[in-house]
């Protein structure tokens, strides 16, 4: 999506090649939302570093950097042994692998790209075949958020005011986002709309990412205390509610997504707000039969004892800052401790519909869909 | 309540008076939770910039303040004509309301310090008169929330997990609390529990402040995101919830208390856990017939786009901060700006009981007990 840098607006993809230098772009967001950087990988092991320290984060936008650091090694083998170059492979794979363990976007990615390698007959032709396959599956990423957006773009009316929560936006694929499609979309077709943004404690993902995102894209928005939407719903001022997902559970309709979610979904309900769920297929889990078995992370208390930001007198101005050097402050008496949940589950009788690539689903029927929507078992 | 100053537990008070000295004792709240330091006013001009300064801030702590303040500046009039010294006493409590101009708690216990001084017969009788009535109404406050305490302790059973939201502690009022009391007075009872702090931003007041008392009372507790509560409540982890209020209308049961209040009984409703208010009689307005009527203060936008705390590496030990020195960070992306709702009104309906110093009431009956309660109009 668009990026203004140095007074230039410019579009870039979170995750990219560049072919010349056999090298993965990555847009480094651990710098966001106060310093915009693209950073180049030179070979699959900083790739692989990349991923692991978090430069690139999402579901998608992490499949896609493995699928580009697969095709990056498998270009820079040199020799036409067909035997070596398959144990070479073999162990970048493992590398990409082993950058993000518990992620599955990342192997079914890189599955990907070895499968249609396979049909190659030579070194050379199963190198190209392995970028090709790469550039595929970003390219189907883009695809698959686009059309996420062209079926929620509807329910974007003209003065619309929609609430969202964290960062389900291009930041956490290879561009357009799955919660923010519609609204990229509805944007396209010149409709005005506002957004709040929870600002989404403790890792505050709305109020940095998400509200970075819709600044470059001078989308109307506000960050609001996450604690600030019942008022917001009792008083009107929201017409609608879109959010991520983490996983799906294809049989019960159940949403896992960032802590908070579940709350924002009981006070729609109340106000008879609907609220969607905008999904990548990858996401739906097809095996749980409960969302009560969704093993909900426990993150590190500090995130909650603390805040992340860049130091700043609130009177000073912006352009004083010294960008890129964020520091911790510990707001928590120092003597208590925290609990932190990092997700929680939203049942399906909350959700208004989910907002897939193929069309907009109850949660309920999903299972009923199930072979559209990609479900390979029995 | 208790603190721990230098490895020893001692009793305060939020706000007492130092007659041998003509001051005004006050907690330096701006410094809680990282350093805890009891101020001395020089004169009524010092105590009211205190108020004005929040040194000191919440009802209850506020009017004692004010009637401090009051028998304070009267106390240093030097002489015995009492047409100057009428005048002398006028000119105190513009200073001591003016500091605080829309607080109505000031200036009712300045009042109550007035009439009773009106019965002495010289300025040493009338001084006499006003320290006594100051520290009556100082005295009153505290029997208030010990009440309060009796009241709600039952409902505070062995094992019990306790969520409060925002600070209606000791520090809001001259000991005891509101919200906090049935805490207390659970504790007093021999009873085990833990006390689930919301950290309650954007102000932070339960991250800081609730739990500071609650670590110094060495009541079980942790601090959680406000977005955490509904995870909780449905994985059957929180039993009952306390929270305290800004107004409350006599005529309707609603009650305003700071933002996110509404959202947590909202959860409480859906999951069947009873959701409780505690109160002093002075916040009940009995004029209001509607919620929609509270005005909702929009409070700087800064509160939301970052955070205050004091700096610390997040691997740091405590032991090398440097106390009192807190900073505020950016966390929001610059470019974006934030609403921010301080209070949300919560309706009867979601509300179990108003603990109130003489009883709990059902919301809805506070009307029909209005005498009771201290309404004197008709």
């Amino acid at each position: 999506m668009n990026v203004s840098v140095g007074g230039r607006t410019r579009h870039f993809r979170t995750v990219a090649f560049d072919a010349s230098k056999n090298s993965v772009l990555l847009i480094e967001q651990r710098l966001l939302p106060h310093q915009f950087e693209i950073i180049a990988t030179r070979d699959f092991r900083e790739t692989a570093r990349a991923v692991k320290d978090m430069v690139v984060r999402g579901a998608g936008a992490i499949g896609a950097t493995a699928a580009y650091g697969l095709a990056q090694g498998v270009r820079a083998f040199r020799g036409s042994d067909l035997q070596k170059f398959s144990k070479h492979v073999a162990a970048v794979y493992e590398v990409l692998k082993s950058a993000r363990p518990t992620a599955v976007d990342p192997v079914n990615a890189m599955n990907d790209v070895r499968r249609i390698m396979s049909s190659g007959k030579s070194v050379l032709e199963k190198q190209a075949l392995a970028l090709a396959a790469a550039e595929e599956f970003a390219n189907e990423d883009v695809k698959h958020c686009e059309a996420i957006g062209n079926f929620g773009a509807p329910l974007i009316r003209n003065g619309a005011r929609v609430l969202t929560h964290c960062n389900a936006g291009w930041l956490a694929f290879v561009d357009v986002g799955s919660a923010t499609a519609p609204m990229y979309a509805a944007q396209k077709l010149g409709r005005k709309f506002h957004v709040f943004c929870d600002e989404t404690r403790p890792r505050s993902q709305g109020a940095t990412l998400t509200a970075w995102e819709l600044a470059q894209q001078k989308i109307s928005h506000e960050i609001i205390a996450d604690n600030a939407a019942g008022h917001l719903m009792q008083r009107g001022e929201i017409d609608l509610v879109i959010v991520g997902s983490d996983r799906t559970l294809g049989r019960t309709g159940e949403v896992a997504n960032k802590i908070g979610t579940y709350t924002k979904a009981v006070l729609a309900k109340r106000h008879g707000i609907p609220f969607y769920v905008a999904i990548p297929l990858s996401t739906i889990d097809w095996n749980l039969k409960s969302g009560f078995k969704i093993p909900i992370e426990e993150r590190h208390e500090s995130e909650v004892l603390g805040a992340w930001g860049i130091e700043e007198s609130p009177k000073s101005k912006v352009q004083s800052l010294t960008l890129g050097n964020r520091a911790y402050v510990r707001v928590a008496n120092l003597t208590s401790r925290a609990r932190n949940p990092g997700f929680d589950v939203t049942p399906a009788e909350l959700i208004a519909g989910i907002i897939t690539p193929i069309g907009i689903f109850k949660p309920r029927d999903l299972w009923k869909n199930r072979k559209q929507l990609g479900f390979s078992g029995k």
